[in-house]
Formats: structure tokens, C-alpha cells, sequence
């Protein structure tokens, strides 16, 4: 398949039309979504909605109203998207604007090119977003070092509505005034629709303008469209000097493109198509059909010739013969465990579909609770429910679930209530996303949380074995990490395989060493290392799946390396606090009187962005890399 | 010392004295401060300002406008604070109800008596609270709940203002009012003060009924020391049925005491005196003369006798010789490097005494941001600082600022800019606070962070070179864990002692077992161990001072373990995820081919409340306990 997108040397030549400043803009960034939709449609992923609604403001910006220095990195004035997963609308402005090599448009989501989320990495990126609600903060930030260094600059930050949703947003807000930070000014990219579906649906956000008033900022309201509005409502925020400003940009999501506007069927059962992943090969002719023309309609009103593109295959994406999907797997668990338990309630952060809740919310609406945006109030809320007796399970990507409401967590904790938590998105990949999204550090951050046990499980099976575990067996509450990419493993459990606490279960034999894992994705390459050193080295490795990440059983420890020299651990997560420490550890404590030499495997730096085979590799984690790895411990 | 208290038969025969409502309610809070004051003197410590201005409420509430059940943990209408602090003033208000038992009174702060923040191991506590801005969303999950459960209940939620400064407190608004929860009423115990000072120096709440109104909730407003106007705002809120209910009620820090109400000095270098902490025994009779003396004119008034009390001695408080103090040093030697390094900045979270940030506020105020109650919020703003060259050094208690901003300390770390982060009141010790307060999970939690170095210091001095380290040497950013209390400590370091990446120093030498830890707390008891163990079982042990947290050099740990067959690691912290999985893990990896027996100490329980020494015995960490332990281990 073929896909489009407009050379940098036919966006200079839009730049430079003699035209009228606002035509000149539209133009541009009409072109720009085109170049949005190749990006997206070449990585395979990415976030199209929201790239589209917010278009026209980062043209606009970046065009005719922002003092930049042509150092990309220099100083001058600043704008950056605290929402973040508009990168892809972002990046093509840049590059359009020639502030990025323009070579980078086929690289989104890849190794070495463009992150899922901005990255201070990339040229002229100011800060590092992905999670949301942090980007006031980091403006004032900004804006203070700037007062203490005597420079000027004036920062843009533009925001989500959805985001409003999160505490820090407000949290945020009247520090700004107390400090009279009137450098700031906030653009809200109103598009009315988060990651699910409408906002009024989820958590209405009320009356936006009278709360912002109140909050002290000067706040005023422009269709995010009509380029004429937004300029006179940046040129009212410039005159304000004691105080920080708030633009409230009315916008459509996926603007530009019919059917990605069309939300009049939007509601809890019809969710927004459009908000992140790739569109289908019809879906992306249709859109960038209706780009073209659009723009070619808008070039020919300026009489300014016909539109030159260049075209370029769709890279071949990996093929998943027969996947695990153990999303869907974990949404008929609970299907099946609410119906016979209806003290069971289920607690989303808009990430229903993600999460795969729309089952449970069909069956039992009145027991599945929308918290929207809002991580730390809904971990809270779930201790509330289950003061009351009730078995709240909490839902949302495993990253932000760790981590904002993480003390939240404890003090449930230390109430001693049972809750089941469900991450999903775990681990290392999918790696498109970037080091926002991939959730490698919650095992080192959720291990001391007294009470609570955390389960990894590798398979559908064990999926449903974990979730029956976690609702009728175990006393504890649970964090139960998923995986979310449907992935080919080379495996099964024996047919007659149990869950039992703290112990795991042989995969592969293998006399020469012993490998520790969990999961979908570092199973599948211990095994695949494991034939690989049994192939090309003569080495037998036993790869045990132990699912149970904070804790094991010191006997059946024992008896799983006995007679192993060479002990390993694969991580999905960081080296570091992992379940590959917590086994060391162990060993260290049980007294062996043979010596045996330990190596971890796992993540140790920062995860890379890129695609899922190219992201194990640069970590060295394929089979390949931990077969030829173990073969040079053993051999040493 | 003599103190004075209320017993409960006095409450009792105020409570039916045939009076008005109000003056019966107005007494019986006199009483109840009189209480109060009496359990934080006895108790070494507490929080009285916001007991005395929250006091006549909640004696109303429960006097005059819940639905009580009997049994105070059955089914009846609800109240909490959400602010948790004040929980000595709640205490003495279920003290004369009879919903607690009245010996209680006594042993506030005390193992298995009532513990400085609110715990649900306490008859008639809803929910643990303490970690601010977390009432309106467990009043959420309650109200869900109930209505999941056919149950009908009020739910009163008391906040303080400062509170208000939590992103929290804004993100549980707005579902609130989508779901319709008017069974929730909220009442802002509105003082004016926070921690340290006025609200208004701090960050401003600005325009707050506009702010509340504008999130859809009823909000209305009175004198929250007049409680017929109390009243009328609840018969108001009652009659709400469509949505939730604020009263901002205006109160007075300190209410009862004249010299505790004084304001009138009160800026950024004149701080409020009686937020927490126990007054001088001066200020105690000063207060409580104040005290009875309104009480026998209202007694006195309503033809109702004289007042019945009771003395108890106050309970003689250890005596601390010649302490560390190491905020102290801390406090000296942030000034001494700001001096040096002019592109060094403070944030603080409203913690500014307790942190010894005044002397340098005071020598660079224009260095100095105060971030009010705001932790996420803070760490981003330092991203932001960093990003832009200043070198940020940011403060709050250890509990807090590794876990509410868990997520922004990886954002920052995946920009790659140095940040010094400053935990104080880490460790187990002060356990009069509670387990809201006792940051026993940090090191587990931080330690994954990449780039993040953890350092504990033991001693002033190694305070000093900590932050020299951490200014000027460190490429990575810095965790600085620093116990609070001042403390006896039996060791010194040696005289040419100097910081090593990953290396430790010798405090006591033995041949028969090594201990590994850290901070002047465990020190102490591992010295003291040493002692014992030397005299009562004619045993060695080598005590080793490890700072570092989370990196130990592995050349150096193999020297240090060279020739003993048990090795021991003491935790300030849960065992699990603290230094010493991390050290068992690196044995694990060593190689050593000589057999070796580890045991870790450290807290396994959620960390009790009590008295310093007595918590210490409860978790067995004492310098006897672990002498007696390890005499076992090694003899078995």
C-alpha cells in the first residue's frame, strides 16, 4: 500500500505564498495534517484526534505569533503540549516549519527517530509530557528560572480538556497568580471528547470559563478554528500583565476529515473511533482523500498551482499469527466473577476500552463506576467502597496507576481492606508510546505496599486463574500486571498447571541453567533462548514462569535450583527492584552450601521508544541476545 | 507537672443539662478543648490550632445532627476529617460521648492507644486519614457504596484550607456532582492558617465560594463558631437533593485561647506557633486557665454548679543528652553551599520550619518558592526549573514527597536534569504521628527511579558532606532521606572519614557477624546491639555505616563481608525493597564461594504509633532485641 505525505519543499513554498497571514496558515496546517496521517498511518500508532483538533492553534503559534530563536534549542519564546499524544500534529508543524529534519517523518515511533511522546531529545522539545496535567507546573517552572536568570520569554502551553480531569491541572493554577506569572498563557484544545468518549459522558467538566475565573486567571473563549478569533484572543492575553491567561479553544476532534469530526453518534456504548491508534488502509484514503483535497480547493483559491506529494510504502508490520490476548481474556474473567459475586464493583480511569470493561459495564452498569482522569480519586474512592464492604477493582494503565495514586495504595494499605488493582499496558512494550506509557517501574514501586500481592500472568489461562485467585482465594489485595499487545508465545502450561503462592512452573527442561520469568513477552524469549542454546551451544536451560512478583515460596525456590550453577532472572521492568531482586535476595537468605553464580536480566536504562522487536533489541532482551548472553556467562 | 483534664461524668452531666442547644454545645467544646489540651500536653505532641478552630463543629455534628447508631462502628450517618490533624479534638469529642472508652484519654500517641492521625483500628474511625486532600473521595466510594447497598447515610467530611492547596480536593469535585451525591456534605474548616502561616503569604485560595460554586456543589457560608448559623447552613444543605454541599466555615486557628487566636504578627518570618507540637508548660497553664475560666462563666451562666476535674502528673519525656540534629545541619548547609553556587533554588512544600529552610529563605528570598501544600505540582516545577539550569533543591516530609509526585520524579529523571530531592521526617521514628507520617517505604519506591541516588546520612557531619556530595559532585540527581527527631548517637564516624560512591565506613569492630545500615536511628541500635552482644554473649560484631540507599560497590561489599559466616542488614524502612534486598541481591550476585547466612531487619508490620522507644520494642528493633536475635541466629 501506498501512503502520502507533502515534501518539506512544498510546505516552505505554502510558508513563503504571498497571501493573506490567515489563508497562508489554514493552508499550512491542512498540509500538515496530511503529513499527521502519514506519520501515524506508517508507525502504525499514534494519536490522530486530538493532532488534528489542535492544528490550526500550533500553526498559528509557531507561524505568526511566537518570538523563536533559529537555534531550535535556543532560547525564546516556548510552546509545548502538556497532553503530549498530540506529538505526531506537533512533530508535523516542526517539521513543515523546517525545525526538524525532515527525514524524520517516516520515523515516528521508531528506534532513534520520533517518540510517541515528546522527549527532550528531539530537537526543539522543551519538556517531557505524556502524562497529563503536569504541564502548567513545568511552565511556571520554566518561567521562574527565567525571572532568576533576567531573561524574557513568553510560554505557551497547551492543554486537553480530558486533562482537567486531573487534579494537578488545578492544583497548578493558583500558584500561577500568586505569582503574577503573566509570561504563561494556556491554550485548552476544548475538542469535548477524551480517550473514550464525551466528556459530558464521563465527568462533565461544568462551566469551564466561571471556574477558571475563579481560580484568578484571565480567561477568554475563541473557536480553535477561526484563526481570526484565536489571534485577537492571544492579542488580549498579551496585554495582560499581572496575571497568567487561559485561551478556551472550542475545537473538533480529528478536524479536517469528516467522519473523525462526527461524534453525533458518540455515547457510553459508541465510543470515539479516532483517538489513538492507526486508521484502517479504507479509512486512510478516505481522510487523506478528503485532505487533498481540501487543500487543493484552498491552494486554488490563493491561485497558487496544484499540490505536489510524494508517496512512500507502508512498511510491513509484524504479522501475530494466533496471539494471547490477555485483555480480553481478564474482560470475560470478569464477567464471570461478577456474576457470581455481587459485592464486585469495577472502577475505570477513561480507559474502558483499553482496559477491556465494556463487557462488565453492558452487563452490570450499575456497578461499574467512570472516574474519568482521575487516578488518586479513584484509588480513594475505591478504599471508600470497600470500607463499606464492597470489592472494589480498579482499572487503568499500569504506569499511571503505579505511580500518582501510589500513596493512595498505601493508605487503602493500611486499612486494611482487600481491592483488586488491574494495570494493564504493562511492561516494555508496546514501545510506541514512549517511556510515559511503558510501566517498568511498578514492581520496585508497589513491592512494599504491606498487604498486597502482585501476579504477572503469562497466558489467557493464567489470566483467568489469577483473577479467580485474586477475588475468591487470596486475603490480600492485588495488583494484577497485563500485558496488553496480543503476542505469539511459543509455550503452554501443563494442562494440569495450578496457581499456587509463591510458586511457578517449569516451561522448558534443561540441566545447565535455570531462567526465572513472568509474562507473555520475557517468556517467550527465555524460551525461544532456551532453544537457541540447546541449538547452537548444546546448553539446557530450564525457564520457570513464576507469576508471582513480590514474593516466593523459599522451599519450591530451593528445589528449582538445585544443581544449577548458573541461575538467571528476565525482568519486564527494571533490573532494578524487580522480581529478579527479590529472588536474589532470596538465594542470598536460604543458605546454600553450593555457590552458584546469579546474573539479572532486564531493563537498566531508560525504554527506549521504537517498534516492539527493534525496543527488545536495543535492550538486548530478545532470545537471541539472552541466548548469546547466557552462553558467554556459562562459558566464562 | 501537674495536668488537668475533664472527667467523663462532667461531660456527661453537661451533655443532659437542661439548656439551650447551642450553650450546651458551646460548653461541652469548651470542655473538649480542655481535653485536648490536656492529651497533646500529656502526649509530647499534636496538633491544637486546628483542633480548637474545628471543635465547636464537630461538637454540634455530633451532638445535635448525625443519626448515630449505637454500636459506633454500625450503620449510622458519617463523619470524618479529611485533614486528619486534628484528630485530638475529634478523640476528646467521642472521649464525652462515651464512643470511646475514656481511659483512652490518656494515652494519645501512645502503642494501642490513639494514634496522631485517625486509624480505623479506633471504634467509630471511618478512615485513615492524614495524607492531605484524600476526604471528599473516600466519602465518594462510601456514598457509592451505600447506594450500591440500599443504605441510607449522611456523609460529613471536615477539610481544613490548606488542604485546599492538594490537586486532590479539586479532582473529587466534579463526579461528585455528575453522580448526584448530595448524602455528601462537606464543611471547610476554614482558619486561614497552614502549616507555617497564613494561607494568604503561602498561595492564595483566591475567591473560594466562586472556586466551589463554579464546580456545580451548593456551597454556603457562615461564622464556623456560631452555631446557630452552623446550623442554618446544615438545614439548608439538608434540604439539597440534587448534588453536593459545601459551608465554608470561618473559623479561627487556635479558638479558646487568646494567644493562640493572635494573628496579628504572623508573616513569612514570624510563624504560627501552635500548629503541632506540645505548648511550654508556661503556655499549657496559661491556656488552660483560659480555658476554665470561660467555662465556669458559662457554667455559671446557666446556673449549672462548678466544673469537676481531675489531675494526672505529666508523664516524664526522655531526655535527649547531647543530640544530632540533623534538619539543623541540613539548614546550615544548604546556605553554605546557595552561597557558592548561585544557580542553586529551594522549593518547599509548606514545610519551611520543619524543613530548616528559614535561614536560607531569609539570606535568598528571591531564591527561595514556596510551593504550598502542592507536591506534584512542586517536583514539576523543579522539572521546569532544571530544565532551564537552576539547580532545584526540594523539600517536604519523606511520606509525602516520595509518593504523591512518585510519577513526576520519573518525568524528570527521563529529562536527565539534576534535581536534589530532600525527604525529611524519614524512618520510622517519630511514630507519635502515625503511619501517614512514617516514611517507611521511600527507599523501595525511589530506588527504580533512573539517575536517582538515595543518601542517608547519620551524623551532622555526614549531613554536610551528603549535600556536598550531592551540589557538587553527583552527575546524578539526589534522594536525601534525613531523620527528624534529634538523636543520641553512642558512634562517631572516623576523623578522615569522607563519602565513597557505594562504600561504606566501620563503626564497631567484630569477627563474628557484620551489620549493615544506615541513619543515626538503626545506627544507634546496631552500635548498641554491638555492646550487648560483646558483653552479654561474648560475641563481635562489625558495625558498617552504608549512606548510600540503593548502590552499594561490589569490590567493596566483598571486602567488607570477607570471612564472616553471618551477615546482617538493619532497615530504617519495610525489609522489603529497603537497603538490605538490595545488598542480599548483590551477595546473591557475587559469587562468593564460601557459605554465608543472611538475615535482614527492618519493619515488616504497618509501622505502629506510639511513644519513639516503644514502637522501636514493638518492631523489635531496640539495640537489645536485634542483640538477642542475632545471639540466636548465630548460636542455632
Amino acid at each position: 500500500m501506498e501512503l502520502t505525505y507533502i515534501p518539506y519543499k512544498e510546505l516552505e513554498r505554502i510558508r513563503k505564498l504571498d497571501c493573506n497571514t490567515i489563508e497562508r496558515t489554514q493552508l499550512f496546517a491542512t498540509l500538515a495534517r496530511i503529513n499527521t496521517l502519514y506519520m501515524i498511518m506508517q508507525a502504525g500508532s499514534g494519536h490522530i484526534g486530538s493532532s488534528f483538533s489542535a492544528m490550526d492553534i500550533v500553526s498559528w503559534l509557531y507561524m505568526n505569533e511566537m518570538d523563536l530563536a533559529d537555534d531550535p534549542d535556543a532560547h525564546g519564546d516556548v510552546y509545548f503540549s502538556s497532553k503530549g499524544h498530540d506529538a505526531p500534529g506537533y512533530y508535523s508543524v516542526l517539521l513543515g516549519l523546517g525545525r526538524l529534519e525532515f527525514c524524520q517523518i517516516h520515523e515516528l515511533r521508531r528506534l532513534n527517530g520520533l517518540p510517541g511522546h515528546p522527549d527532550v531529545i528531539t530537537p526543539g522539545i522543551q519538556t517531557n509530557t505524556g502524562s497529563l496535567g503536569t504541564g502548567i507546573s513545568k511552565a511556571k517552572g520554566m518561567a521562574l528560572a527565567h525571572r532568576l536568570q533576567d531573561k524574557k520569554a513568553r510560554i505557551f502551553v497547551l492543554t486537553g480538556d480530558g486533562e482537567l480531569q486531573e487534579g494537578q491541572f488545578w492544583e497548578s493554577l493558583p500558584s500561577a497568580v500568586h505569582q503574577g506569572l503573566n509570561e504563561i498563557t494556556v491554550i485548552i484544545d476544548h475538542n469535548k471528547i477524551q480517550s473514550d468518549t464525551l466528556l459530558s459522558l464521563v465527568n462533565d467538566l461544568g462551566n469551564l470559563e466561571a471556574k477558571l475565573s475563579a481560580f484568578g486567571w484571565h480567561v477568554t473563549r475563541c473557536d480553535g478554528h477561526d484563526l481570526q478569533a484565536f489571534s485577537a484572543c492571544l492579542e488580549e492575553c498579551k496585554a495582560i500583565t499581572d496575571r497568567p491567561q487561559i485561551i478556551i479553544a472550542d475545537t473538533i476532534k480529528g478536524r479536517g476529515v469528516s467522519f473523525m469530526e462526527d461524534i453525533s453518534t458518540l455515547d457510553l456504548d459508541n465510543l470515539y473511533q479516532f483517538h489513538s491508534g492507526a486508521p484502517s488502509a479504507e479509512d486512510y484514503i478516505r481522510a487523506n482523500d478528503e485532505l487533498f483535497a481540501s487543500a487543493s480547493e484552498q491552494l486554488q483559491k490563493l491561485g497558487a498551482g496544484s499540490l505536489e506529494s510524494e508517496q512512500r510504502s507502508l512498511l510491513p508490520r509484524p504479522v501475530v499469527e494466533d496471539p494471547q490476548r490477555l485483555i480480553g481474556a481478564y474482560s470475560r474473567a470478569l464477567v464471570e466473577q461478577a456474576e457470581k459475586r455481587p459485592e464486585l464493583a469495577v472502577l475505570d480511569g477513561d480507559l474502558m476500552l483499553d482496559c477491556g470493561l465494556i463487557p462488565f459495564r453492558e452487563k452490570f452498569p450499575e456497578r461499574f463506576i467512570e472516574c474519568g482522569i482521575a487516578e488518586q480519586d479513584m484509588v480513594s474512592i475505591a478504599g471508600g467502597l470497600a470500607l463499606r464492604g464492597v470489592l472494589p477493582v480498579v482499572h487503568s494503565f499500569a504506569c499511571f496507576l503505579s505511580t500518582r495514586p501510589n500513596e493512595h495504595f498505601y493508605i487503602n494499605a493500611t486499612e486494611k481492606t482487600k481491592i483488586i488493582y488491574v494495570g494493564s499496558l504493562a511492561g516494555l512494550l508496546p514501545s510506541g508510546p514512549g517511556h510515559s506509557h511503558q510501566s517498568v517501574r511498578d514492581i520496585a514501586i508497589l513491592s512494599a505496599v504491606p498487604g498486597l500481592t502482585l501476579i504477572e500472568p503469562c497466558s489467557e489461562a493464567e489470566v483467568a486463574m489469577a483473577f479467580d485467585y485474586s477475588v475468591n482465594v487470596s486475603q490480600n489485595s492485588i495488583y494484577l500486571r497485563l500485558v496488553s499487545i496480543p503476542y505469539d508465545i511459543p509455550f503452554q502450561l501443563p494442562a494440569d498447571y495450578q496457581l499456587e503462592y509463591g510458586k511457578g512452573v517449569v516451561l522448558t527442561e534443561g540441566d545447565d541453567a535455570v531462567m526465572f520469568s513472568y509474562g507473555p513477552v520475557m517468556l517467550t524469549q527465555a524460551v525461544k533462548a532456551a532453544e537457541l542454546l540447546k541449538d547452537e551451544h548444546g546448553l539446557g536451560l530450564r525457564v520457570i514462569n513464576l507469576p508471582w512478583l513480590n514474593h516466593v515460596d523459599a522451599d519450591w525456590l530451593r528445589s528449582s535450583v538445585e544443581g544449577f550453577k548458573y541461575i538467571f532472572t528476565l525482568d519486564n521492568h527494571f533490573v532494578k527492584g524487580g522480581q529478579g531482586e527479590m529472588l536474589g535476595c532470596k538465594l542470598a537468605e536460604m543458605d546454600s552450601t553450593s555457590s552458584y553464580h546469579l546474573h539479572r536480566f532486564g531493563i537498566s536504562e531508560i525504554p527506549e521508544c521504537g517498534l516492539n522487536d527493534e525496543v527488545l533489541q536495543a535492550h538486548e532482551l530478545r532470545g537471541i541476545d539472552l541466548s548469546n548472553s547466557m552462553n558467554s556467562i556459562i562459558k566464562d
